[in-house]
């Protein structure tokens, strides 16, 4: 039934965004100035909370929390526009409601813009490169070890945190809830647009890969 | 037998509170001032022995550790009342254990009282949405990956240690059984009341929620 | 074949001390004083390579690299006596070797006698909790879920690191090959035979309690 | 088909290389100093990305990412040396792509020589154990738990991080890509020559050992 999906899909992103910002929150306050300490409160929860979400709600909706990953299966033919359409709205306001619950949790102002600016090539190809990897991570997964898809994705996460200078959003719905949030996980709403067009660019990029790679061969 | 049920559950909830208070005073004493760090060694251990706990005397006593999780099996039908009590009963007396072998075990008075408060409508909300989260995630996961559910708690614990202000406490045992300890993890017994009220309200939206998200369709 | 066997156990118990020596001298070298961190820099490696090492290990000589399970496996009737003291006479110079090669990978003196004091009660008995938790993780895993002993015993370990004053060693050829190393992770040869002798009450009280809680019921 | 498997090797190799590079320089930059922080959050990623990577390509090339691991397959007669030689070029040219990757992520010049000295017999001795282990893990986990492998590998080198005074190289493509960073995980190429062929001795360490050790009995 409809509702079930959509509700997956909906409190999935609620918590990836409440355990995003909310952890950026207790790092940033705890951490005495030492931002990688920070960092690693904000990784491990991030890593951690993605392994439990795909894994219950992936039965349900596919798990993607993510506009990307929904427009990559609509490409693919696994998923009409329409059904598309509505994952991606919901996604959208689930991050939100999650971005401002971790507000509400941490007795902060709950309506609030970014002031972070996180501009430049070098985030952008950041991105392009973190949606690359995320979305071949899926795709492999998918074709190899599905029952390990929970693990891979927030394994990658917890790798791309570090690995890129953006700290990996990868998601064009995450990326609109956290101009949302003028703490250590925000991103100024400028900055968002280059972040998703740089995510789309990383999906493309995957699509073309992985039909090299993950292609079955006769 | 009932022994080896009511062993399991009093062995485990000890284990438990001995983890969270003694890496509590483990990660204070050593981290020279920086809060995060404490939590990250208060955080790992906890998601660590709960994976452990879970996974050995699950099949034994279900290892609920919780007197939420108690209540929410009773209340779905799957337990009697009387069964329930005793659970109860013997998760208090094991957290309250559990800490007093952490006071032992690093040399402080055995007896204590947390001055520690954690009042306020952010720590409830925190409590409402760790204990909401917690059960859906036993639902979600007895659903859908039963021999999942040990790594399923571990890691929504993780998770949730930073990304709630009150560091998820989400059970009414170790509630209780961290008022006895004035050490970083403790809780002013002023305060447990309140933290207890808002664990029962995540539960019955858990309930609520579960039905819609985990009821199978037809 | 008995070489097999005792090259298991020998090599494990080696990488397992190489590990702890190892680590704690990598982090108490790195982390600028916060004796958190450098634990943290001690637990994550160590609780790793015990998963690894039971995984491809514990299929030939089922992996045990500890003489009080070696004793408990004896006094169970699993072993006999002639190749328990082999085992325990092998994990010794296993342990010892690997001191002594993470002595030369940072290049130390490799002969070495610690003047880290652990002594007193709380030491003593968090060795008792350390060793008796480390057994009933070992007989429940055996018993309920086999596949997970090597992540039951690594994270179990992980956690005791931090919950126990002692940082948990629950093992007497560890104890043993760590008063031959005066860095973080040593331990005075005058406090070995305290730490000895609890690990051994752990086990006792391991059996007792085992018998009961993981006994098959009629 | 030929192509498949040596972009496997390319892109697992070059993701490896631009996640040791990239969360080095994130982990410097942020750890205000604390290099046990700044390797930490090296270790955390490394571990996770090798697991991610092995999972899924492991199906298509066998994950080698690693001319030891090349080269050990074909001394056991698993390889022809034609593909070997192809595998180790595509190995060295992806991890050379993946750092150069990670300096376009983080704003850096894209050409850099590492000043970083890594000389000694400490360091050269760390390499040979570090890679002996390495090549053991592969071999029992192939052995004994193929489906592990992935996470065997990913924790073998998150201990070996930090048990090796080098932090475990372990791989001469690794070792000659990481001569063009002048960042945290750096080594300079004078010292590169004795590090592979350090990796290669523990190579022929770990046949031989392998050979009593991994060999079914009759």
């Amino acid at each position: 039934m409809r509702i079930q999906t959509y509700l997956a899909e909906f409190i999935g992103t609620a918590f990836l965004l409440a355990t995003v910002i909310g952890s950026g929150i207790m790092g940033e306050t705890l951490a005495d100035g030492n931002t990688a300490v920070a960092l690693l409160g904000n990784t491990i929860p991030t890593g951690a909370i993605l392994f439990v979400l795909i894994t219950i709600l992936g039965p349900i909706s596919g798990a993607h929390f993510n506009p990307v990953v929904t427009c990559m299966f609509y490409l693919r033919g696994i998923m009409n526009w329409r059904d598309g359409l509505a994952y991606i709205a919901v996604q959208i306001a689930g991050g939100i409601i999650g971005v401002w619950a971790a507000h509400v949790m941490f007795d902060l102002s709950i309506i609030q813009t970014s002031q972070k600016l996180r501009a430049g090539s070098a985030q952008g190809f950041s991105e392009v490169i973190a949606t690359f990897g995320l979305l071949m991570v899926i795709l492999g997964g998918v074709r190899h070890r599905a029952d390990a898809v929970p693990a891979l994705v927030g394994m990658y996460i917890t790798a791309a945190y570090w690995f890129t200078a953006s700290t990996s959003f990868a998601n064009p719905a995450v990326t609109i809830a956290r101009t949302l949030s003028d703490t250590f996980a925000g991103i100024n709403p400028a900055n968002a647009p280059m972040f998703i067009g740089c995510q789309f660019i990383g999906m493309f990029v995957a699509l073309a890969v992985a039909k090299v790679l993950f292609t079955p061969q006769t």
